[in-house]
């Protein structure tokens, strides 16, 4: 099945551009967490959302996740792993799904905190993964590392123990790791480097290198470059029109990946913004092929 | 006294605006209606506010004017008819404080429905005002005429009949007009074009033509342009950039003239965006002045 809109990620850009594409009536697929964004949930009180006074990050998390169920909308909790413009549709590559097919997208994403490490990005497809689902299996057994942004990867971590010889699992939070496999050792260090020659070979930390054949790199979301190939990007945001959209025709962005200030208020009119562009560009595609 | 960023309007562009410039600790001046927009007043059943699901646009209303009075923000009532740059502040010609100073302006105004009369432009300063608090006095003995587009306008009509030796009062509006002087005529017709030769000297309607020395075009909302000498626009909107910026260094736009779409929450995230781009501004020119 083709989707109208595919809408990645369920903060409040992700949320609202799904709201407001129900209203239009168009057949929405929205990806992302059901608790909102992990960012929405710690806030403490936000003031400036207005028609919120005073809320905490926990009220507005359960207003826009009521709102979303109020309107029938489900959140399919999936991960995208790329997106590819096809032309007349869009690809998306999914952890879970293996595939989704959507005729416009909104990347809501959020974005990406902190840079990407030595050797990330020359090494990606050659021994750098961001998706242990996807290239799991392609490491049997072989030594990799797991660089994880918080503790949900550590599930990602404890599933790769299941092909790789060994894994080496690099928590970036300090909560403790509740990970116990034979195979699997607990890194407290502060990744450095990906070094190698054709491929990735090394992982350097503050304190020692490890040799592997895959560093698996999980944060909570990939730069937007990478996510969709082709896309104009301004440092880690996706450059857009006021509009909304991008380059890419079909293609649309909102909230933080779309650019400072990060603000509730402002992601979620973004979202708005495109999901209503959105639906112009399917009414005028539809002519088109009329 | 000079503020900090005076606000125009008081929908949810310049309401988010005022509560975010307030949240950054500056001294807001808002102007416009204490019941906010009669937009929003009016409206049925809003589907996609994020976090007011199935709200009435009273009930929306109530929830953004709560939220401003739980800030301590106060609106100011009063009509803007002017927005002159002096360099490193801003004049706003009021209807009745006469003059307020800001060293930033944020426009939330909304935008004009319809377009200007023939001949309004070209007599606008020599026989057509918006503006009877300001003019008024100008037409003493003299018969002018008023095109009202609200109810409110019966107002400004009653006070201009203490000048005027006659005023025809125009409603744009089907509610029953409730004025009663002996020199002001209630005109149910329909306003087509003002002549004149320098000066303006008739308004002609679909029906009649009536010889007047002034036409009070009295409309929720002036366009950008006539407001703000020097302002970019297209059409009936401000040219702004996705910080919300105009042409005018300091001059910034939010909500409905900033453009489509026309939504609630797309306006209160302009209106976010706006009052940020604000505060940066004014803080690099303190820096400038240092």
């Amino acid at each position: 099945m083709r989707y109208d809109i595919a809408i990645i990620g369920t903060g409040p850009a992700g949320l609202e551009a799904a709201i407001t594409a129900k209203v239009r009536n168009k057949n929405v697929l929205l990806i992302g967490s059901k608790r909102s964004s992990g960012k929405v949930e710690k806030a403490h009180a936000i003031k400036n959302y207005l028609g919120l006074p005073e809320v905490t990050g926990a009220g507005m998390q359960k207003a826009f996740l009521d709102h979303v169920a109020e309107m029938g909308i489900e959140i399919t909790e999936d991960q995208i792993t790329a997106v590819y413009a096809m032309g007349d549709y869009f690809a998306l590559q999914a952890a879970k799904a293996g595939m989704y097919e959507a005729s416009a997208v909104i990347l809501a994403t959020g974005v990406v905190a902190g840079k990407t490490y030595p050797g990330e990005e020359q090494y990606l497809g050659r021994g750098v993964s961001y998706c242990a689902t996807c290239d799991g299996a392609l490491y049997k057994g072989k030594p990799v590392a797991v660089i994880g942004a918080s503790s949900k990867e550590e599930e990602e971590a404890e599933f790769l123990t299941e092909y790789a010889s060994h894994v080496y699992y690099v928590p970036l939070y300090k909560e403790p790791v509740e990970i116990k496999k034979d195979n699997l050792t607990v890194v407290y260090e502060k990744p450095a480097e990906i070094t190698g020659s054709m491929k990735a070979e090394k992982l350097k930390t503050d304190k020692n290198e490890y040799d592997v054949s895959c560093v698996f790199v999980l944060r909570d979301a990939v730069s937007p470059g990478q996510l969709v190939p082709g896309l104009e990007t301004e440092g880690p945001h996706v450059r857009v029109k006021l509009d909304m959209s991008t380059n890419i025709p079909g293609c649309f962005a909102a909230g933080d990946i779309a650019g400072a200030p990060y603000q509730y208020i402002k992601s979620a009119g973004q979202g708005n913004v495109a999901a209503l562009s959105a639906v112009s560009y399917l009414a005028a595609a539809r002519k088109q092929n009329q």
